[in-house]
């Protein structure tokens, strides 16, 4: 039998390392590969931006992605959409009807003063596992990390799950420079006033991914996987490909 | 009930606001995973390049597309092909076998004598919708815009359907510098003679149809769209993705 | 009937002219996909690096493969992982169980003294057809040609069926720079002392694979091909693509 030595992963239900997973309109039969070949390997899943409002098998998608036991959520644009537009309530009617566990709450794309993002956390918190979304989806904006810390703890007291960083698909924003490299003083000073099993780090490069992984280990959460990047990302955790394979499995020898 | 104030959108059969995508190959559970999750948003499927004559499901293929309104056509190299070795009349009587309504004509990858391309959009507008695709896959060529400017307009009175303004898989040639960056006087000098109906803008890369889509509303006619950027391109028209929230979504407030 | 004057390829099984496919967890739609479309354009399967040791599909996986007279192989990594914990008896006996008929041996990751390395290749070779993967992943380590030329045929003296020159799921170590560019003078330095059909070339990027087919022709051996490629690099071989036209269709004119 071969059994190789490898980092110890957490299962499911995990709390750390998890795998947060961007579907941007996969159709049923991408779906039940994406199932069949990983699914013990995705927490959450993400209906990115607004694809849920146009995606013509969106039902029957979220049905089978909670038949496999992952945990489904909306793009925190959709919210913020309802959110220009008052119609927050209906969001939260169409979700429940969907039957989602998970929500995003963002602030990426329009202005939302802190204390009403708070309030939303807190509004959804009664009904959803909320994931609070941190950072401008515009490369220009860059906040400082005092900010980022302040916000981080108000998040998580008014009831956030855990709280996500802003990456995009791209991974050039928020905790990334637009050239994709690490803004790693920003993620010290976050880490040094929260646990980082409160943090989900979107990280859609192989490079950042290898980073967080090697710089915090095995079951770091990270976001916005895409789909056909998740076998490889579980690979990077136990050191089965090239780039983390000294780290966790030659150090066992 | 969740119904957000949306940008107005053209529907089937579309004049303006066409979406173009791209085949290079894919398989027909792909094909349908396409067809069930977005075939509302797809108006013209082209099967890139010379991949229609090696795939070995394309009979199927096409039908399935058919079956569900997307109209079909043949990369435009597959005519430079058969131009070069005296073919297309051979090429015409095997897109006719098909089934096909539409054909791409281009002089991409090879010279042809203005004359004759023209002779050629004339003889396919018989019996296709007639695509002519203008500018050169060569990075190295950088046509004049009083050039494009003269070529659309015989092209459109020859009997072309729309033309199409080069920009490969990659988004980096024809109106775009090998940066992927548009060369906007070249596309204001285009427009300035040509109605945008006219027109379908290759623009495979995210940035570039946010450009265009910002810059001349939802219904700009974008083509060369990757199979699995469908769902997300009809986002970022109607203002559902980040980009374009705050020019669609949130002025509605 | 619609035939175009093409260059001549080889068929299966192929010597020369191999595509070498990366396999990096797909599901079993996207199997039967590429199989459907693309089985006769696929000589070699390689499962990436250990995605094979935690896919939740891998024996009916291999199986439709198999099927399809497509040969399958872990990806190095693999072994270099049962090196590194001394159990790579086991993890032969496991591919033996998997139905495998080839087996990659490489040293990209961790340090094997060349000896060694070719030990195994001997081993391998007596129930395998060995792939002999050299070069490092590391982009930091640049292998000086002389060197390559004596592993190479050490290599082939212990029995490999062929060497797979590095190039990663990127195409930036290896025979090519960090920025993809190719390592022409290490080319030539190579194919001074051995056939070309001896040699696989990792080409993953379209210009590499575009630069290898132009300079030594249609049924030059290529490698980690991604699985949405295929169909594209076959009609790069023939000249069906923009990037070869002139180079295998406009000259028999």
């Amino acid at each position: 039998m071969f059994q190789l030595d490898l980092p110890k992963r957490t299962t499911k239900v995990r709390n750390e390392g998890i795998t947060h997973v961007l579907d941007k309109g996969l159709g049923l039969n991408a779906v039940d590969d994406l199932i069949s070949s990983a699914a013990q390997y995705i927490d959450i899943l993400k209906l990115g931006w607004g694809t849920s409002y146009i995606t013509q098998n969106l039902s029957e998608k979220i049905q089978r992605y909670r038949d496999a036991d992952i945990d489904v959520c909306l793009g925190g644009t959709i919210f913020e959409c309802a959110y220009v537009q008052n119609k927050v309530e209906d969001l939260k009617s169409w979700m429940k009807d969907l039957g989602l566990t998970f929500v995003e709450v963002s602030d990426g794309s329009v202005s939302i003063p802190m204390k009403e993002k708070l309030k939303y956390v807190e509004l959804f918190a009664k009904d959803f596992k909320v994931l609070s979304e941190i950072g401008s989806k515009d490369a220009e904006v860059v906040v400082a990390p005092f900010k980022w810390v302040e916000e981080i703890k108000n998040t998580l007291k008014a009831g956030a799950y855990k709280i996500v960083t802003e990456g995009r698909e791209s991974g050039t924003v928020g905790v990334f420079r637009n050239s994709g490299e690490i803004r790693k003083g920003l993620i010290e000073e976050i880490l040094a006033s929260t646990d980082i099993s409160n943090i989900v780090f979107e990280a859609p490069q192989k490079a950042q991914q290898v980073w967080f992984i090697k710089e915090f280990g095995s079951n770091v959460n990270l976001g916005n996987i895409a789909y056909d990047e998740v076998i490889s990302l579980e690979t990077i955790r136990l050191g089965l490909r090239g780039d983390t394979v000294v780290d966790f499995v030659q150090k066992e020898k």
